[in-house]
């Protein structure tokens, strides 16, 4: 049977295909340190496991396909408070961040069509442009420049009458980076020349640290027609496993084409939208000591590997990752001998591999993406374990 | 802003889009008895409140991409039981049945390829379509014919070189039609010969009245590679708002392809397989009680609908639905009037219009769905509510 080209080609996910190895040593007795995957440790707010203790229901019907409403002017209430001009009727609840991107995908453009992501970028858009058919044009960024955006006129080298959209996720993943005021400004002034949409990837809001704060696409009133933003409850309240994500925009015609295409899955879980209402609630204050710890441990994990011989990064200013180039010859092979060979005291650590990361082939072979979301002390022995391990990999680069 | 073909063109659900007005009636004081959606009365089984209060993680994490495999074992022994052969490395838990077959339909074809679904059909397949950006070419059925399927030569001359499956829902959402063994033989014996997939849609499996049973098509050892079947707890045991489905293949490349589309969007909600997994150790006598509560409401809104003069309609065999031709004008029109316009001691009745379940144009214009999902009481107040709303309907043909 002859699979569709997309069935063939759909990526593996870089971060996910390795598990079965991390769970072979893991039944060895091995000890296996995940900073492969932003799943945070972090633990979740009490108030959602009281909502699911709540659950008293006869049925567990159906929502409306857009989200309960009161979650809808929950999220509105929580954006208005960073001074973003949002509605319940902005907003539609999604099946995570993921159902949101993909959605906005679709709303924006049709099989073939392009839209532009600087990279590296968060992998999981290869297979959303996989489920909808689209061309990911990539804009490769440098770790020299703090993977931040270059001059308009560079961007605009990649615009064709196919583009349809540029999608920006700041703060980022996979390199931490934030973009400024500025950046977006000259991103708007070409979304506005060439009549593009802007697609905001914003999940890690209020990931930033040193003192920075994050500017939202849905801040510039000059693009509200243009703008959709993604959003997800999954690390905001590490609620990963709880699929509650929102897209969000204000031009009313993209509003009800979104609807369309939540109406054709139903809803969103019905449960977990009264424990993401009950998270929203608790108010911005919760998340302060938790901005605090995460600043603490990109902090360790920073400054361990800076020590590394040949490892070259960047400071990351938000988000929980750091993407790295190491001397070596292959991230894959890297983690997969991670997996199945390198063990020091019965341990082993597990990082995302860097070439699912880009779409421009060949690229990120030499990198990996580390996501810090242990506590402390776990993070000081991967970091250990990491430095050691590239010190003695057979395919290190000399 | 120019929105994508797609987005512009994807359908509003014919199920869903009135909602806003049955809102309004409600807001009014009017009672509405909704027989437009699929979404049972018949209570959840306790086990399900039961897995939320036991919830007690301390952060609620994703779960692995394919669902956990206690849940992929248990719905494995499931399908066994009845003569099933499969195994749990065959099963992929999906967000719903919906996300099992936009993920079937994705791995299939690509971007204009053509699947072959027999009409009246499901109307979120349009949406899972547009998604997929498939074409459906519909094979138009006839209540005259109880809605089974005609010789497979008149199938035949649907076919193209970008036909890449055919849908088979059974029992069938919306007719209540249950395919024979013959019937399915005869569309086998048509994929193997052109090379096609076939996609089932056995949602329904338990719910077969008179004394029939369903045939699957993972039954069919000499279709083993062309079968795709998507599956959901929605329907089985009341959980719509669970969001939990499942595809499952007996391809190993299917099924590898399938975990890449699944990997893309993470997982599906962790507390809710759980829950699933609660509901199917009930084994399967639980379904028993329900069947015959189903089968009674069927007999009754039968009754009542072929003693309306001027309605047509075949006695279903399965599912909860009825499709119905009736001397109105315009189903749309029809539907709206019930919930702006038509009362009767401050009560209406909400049905789904039938143009949204055909892909031909003009098809179902005088066609409505309905939903037997009310409890008896409920259920013949409703059917008395539609009589006299048909007789007083302006539209009405005579």
């Amino acid at each position: 049977m002859r699979l569709s080209e997309r069935g063939r080609t759909i990526q593996a996910s870089p971060i996910r295909k390795f598990k079965p190895y991390a769970d072979q040593a893991m039944a060895q007795g091995i000890k296996v340190y995940f900073l492969n995957i932003g799943d945070p440790d972090i633990p979740t707010p009490r108030v959602v496991a009281e909502a699911f203790h709540a659950y008293e229901d006869e049925v567990l019907n159906y929502g409306p396909a857009q989200g309960f409403l009161e979650l809808r002017e929950a999220i509105a209430d929580y954006f208005r408070s960073y001074n973003i001009d949002l509605k319940a009727d902005n907003v539609i609840i999604t099946v995570g961040g993921s159902e949101a991107i993909f959605f906005a995908f679709c709303v924006v453009a049709d099989p073939g069509d392009e839209i532009i992501i600087p990279e590296p970028f968060y992998t999981n858009y290869n297979g959303f442009a996989s489920y909808a058919a689209l061309k990911i044009i990539p804009l490769t960024l440098r770790a020299e420049d703090g993977y931040h955006l270059p001059p308009a006129r560079e961007i605009e080298k990649l615009i064709t009458p196919r583009t349809r959209a540029i999608v920006l996720c700041s703060p980022n993943n996979p390199t931490g980076t934030v973009y400024s005021r500025e950046e977006l400004e000259e991103v708007i002034f070409l979304a506005r020349k060439h009549d593009l949409f802007l697609i905001g990837d914003e999940v890690y809001k209020e990931f930033v640290y040193d003192g920075l704060s994050h500017v939202s696409l849905l801040e510039f009133d000059e693009a509200k027609d243009r703008v959709i933003v993604a959003d997800s409850i999954s690390k905001r309240f590490s609620c990963c496993g709880a699929r509650i994500g929102a897209v969000m925009t204000r031009n009313e015609e993209v509003y009800q084409a979104l609807l369309r295409f939540a109406q054709a899955r139903l809803c969103p879980p019905t449960v977990e939208q009264r424990a993401a209402l009950a998270a929203y609630r608790l108010g911005r204050s919760y998340f302060e000591p938790i901005r605090r710890e995460y600043q603490k441990r990109r902090d360790i994990l920073y400054e361990g590997l800076i020590q590394i011989p040949g490892v070259i990064l960047h400071k990351p200013q938000g988000a929980f990752y750091v993407n790295v180039k190491l001397p070596i010859d292959d991230g894959d092979k890297f983690v997969f001998w991670l997996l199945t060979e390198f063990r020091m005291n019965g341990e082993t650590v597990m990082v995302a591999p860097g070439s699912g990361f880009y779409a421009t082939p060949g690229k990120g072979k030499d990198e990996v993406r580390l996501a810090y979301v242990l506590k402390e002390k776990h993070l000081r022995r991967a970091l250990e374990l990491f430095r050691v391990a590239l010190e003695n990999y057979p395919g290190r680069r000399h």
